[in-house]
């Protein structure tokens, strides 16, 4: 779990202050991921006080992460500067916050990262690593994985070292996300919490956290119960929770379906589930009515027929990387998931979309 | 925060598999501090696997914690251990997990425990130190605090290093507890939650988990809703995110009165809580109807009268005590407290109970 924790409206003006105690020496930076909406924003970027060899990386959140991305930046930072880094602090979506998470990992592991995509392959700690949100929904903030893209599949490097050392989460900073941005990444949230509740590896734990993440949702996108800024603070804690439903349970059906889609199309991970979780009604049936009732009440159009052109060697592909995730099938069907989850099945979801 | 939680009935079975990477040498041994109601309790003790030097204290959970007894305990274990320990496991209510973290403090920094208590005095990490709660409600699990009777006050060490490293949430270890334990410990969770939910620190942070554990709490004493098994699954849950939601604001006007019935009478405090709260309508009108709802149905009797015989120099001690803990008034009724929270008002309040 996350270690420490600030929240409140206004509260990364502590970066500073959080960060100066952890400064191993001069020649140990701190580097800055940056999602690259906030580059020339100074209302963000004049907060980040900058001292010695530390450096602002902007990174553009419109792919999904790479592992290539990963070991491309880790090469870069180690070329860069004398000593390792003091810490790394991921600054943006589930993109930035999970890039951050792995190049944390990969700055003291060996090898390249996709060789850690899987479950506990990480052996030695990550450097000091620091998150803050800017837009709510992924859960990434909380999460003990990274998901990444890599040569042979799109799979977390899920360790007891992925999450973050601190997380920062000042709603404030979700203010000037787009609309559909908004909806499309509040829905990531809405799904996890409906994977994890209909889930087979539901407990307690994550039950009493995704209720309440579910119980947000429904405020924030059927009832706008709240002002603009009480519904972001909402939203940002509805993230939180999610998150930590899922990290005590398992994603499900939507989740495997949107992988497949991401890793043969690159289609993000937000808009990718809502693809997918519109045409889950066989799985989710009270959970995907409520996600049309939403779609509606924001006016909100999910991309049609992105799987109509494609070719049967590329629907396998896909159908390849989703039943490669064995933990959210088993999640969603129960232990025979294999009787029911065939090729044909999925092939056919797939057309839909 | 907790950096590392596992959830689940069983969940106790994992414990050595926990420790064993974190023994230091065969020098440094594990000290179990474990409630006394569990000696010759093989179901639970044999499920501790002593090597080497390691050692099981019982300790008795009659009393609340002091501050002396942190140091005693914590003399023993340096003068019968050749290297300081690899780490300390209380197991047991709110009195063994504080004394655990206390403990696990005071073995790296200097001084006596009353030196530190207040808010971020402690400027050493305390060593490793895992907590199994057996009990549900207090929420001192997941707490930056540890609440100590000294011998001038009643007040935590609040301070980053206070939260356990590890915590195991093992519901069935709750499976014995006494009925009228089991309801006063509850309540103490409760209490958390309209205290926090109703004062002015509140934010979203708070207000979510402090939600989640208000509706936990309606659901186990209210509405009964579920087996023996999930009510206490559910109320394990409550407490944690009770715990959770006053760590991110604060407890108000029955902690407050509550710590000087426990620091002059010795009262526990999941008790003594519930005598304060049964008489303050006034300042948490629908939290204390519920109460007083929840009291009824599980036929409870609260202490009457334990203020009857008191000396007006008792009564001072008592205001004195209550009276110091500005924070939990300033919550509770806002930054203007003093005009209204006179000693007339508080003296009047102890006499009805």
């Amino acid at each position: 779990m996350v270690s420490r924790v600030v929240f409140g409206r206004g509260s990364f003006n502590q970066l500073s202050d959080i960060l100066s105690p952890k400064r191993l020496n001069v020649k140990a930076p701190f580097i800055y991921l940056v999602d690259d909406v906030f580059k020339g924003n100074a209302w963000l970027t004049s907060r980040i006080s900058l001292a010695y060899a530390d450096q602002v990386i902007f990174i553009s959140a419109d792919e999904e992460p790479k592992t290539s991305q990963v070991d491309q930046l880790v090469e870069q930072i180690i070329l860069s500067h004398k000593d390792r880094p003091s810490g790394i602090i991921g600054i943006g979506g589930g993109t930035i916050l999970d890039l951050a998470k792995a190049v944390a990992i990969m700055l003291t592991n060996p090898g390249e990262s996709k060789d850690y995509q899987g479950w506990d392959l990480v052996k030695t700690p990550a450097i000091y690593h620091v998150g803050v949100p800017t837009i709510s929904g992924t859960g990434a903030e909380v999460s003990r994985t990274t998901v990444l893209t890599g040569p042979e599949k799109k799979l977390g490097i899920n360790s007891d070292y992925t999450p973050f050392d601190q997380v920062i989460l000042d709603p404030e900073l979700t203010k000037d996300v787009p609309k559909d941005q908004w909806f499309f990444t509040g829905m990531d949230c809405y799904i996890h919490c409906v994977e994890s509740l209909k889930g087979t590896y539901l407990n307690a734990f994550s039950q009493s956290y995704g209720e309440k993440a579910y119980d947000l949702c429904k405020e924030i996108f059927i009832d706008g119960d709240g002002s603009k800024e009480e519904l972001q603070d909402k939203l940002m804690m509805a993230s939180w929770h999610g998150g930590m439903s899922i990290a005590y349970s398992q994603v499900g059906a939507a989740h495997a379906m949107s992988y497949g889609l991401g890793y043969l199309l690159g289609t993000k991970h937000g808009i990718g589930n809502c693809i997918v979780f519109d045409h889950l009604e066989e799985f989710y049936p009270e959970g995907v009515a409520l996600f049309k009732e939403m779609k509606e009440k924001h006016n909100i159009e999910i991309p049609q027929g992105i799987c109509s052109q494609l070719s049967d060697d590329e629907f396998d592909i896909m159908i390849d990387v989703a039943l490669g995730l064995e933990p959210l099938w088993e999640n969603a069907i129960g232990k025979n998931w294999k009787k029911t989850i065939t090729r044909e099945k999925l092939k056919a979801l797939y057309q839909k979309m």
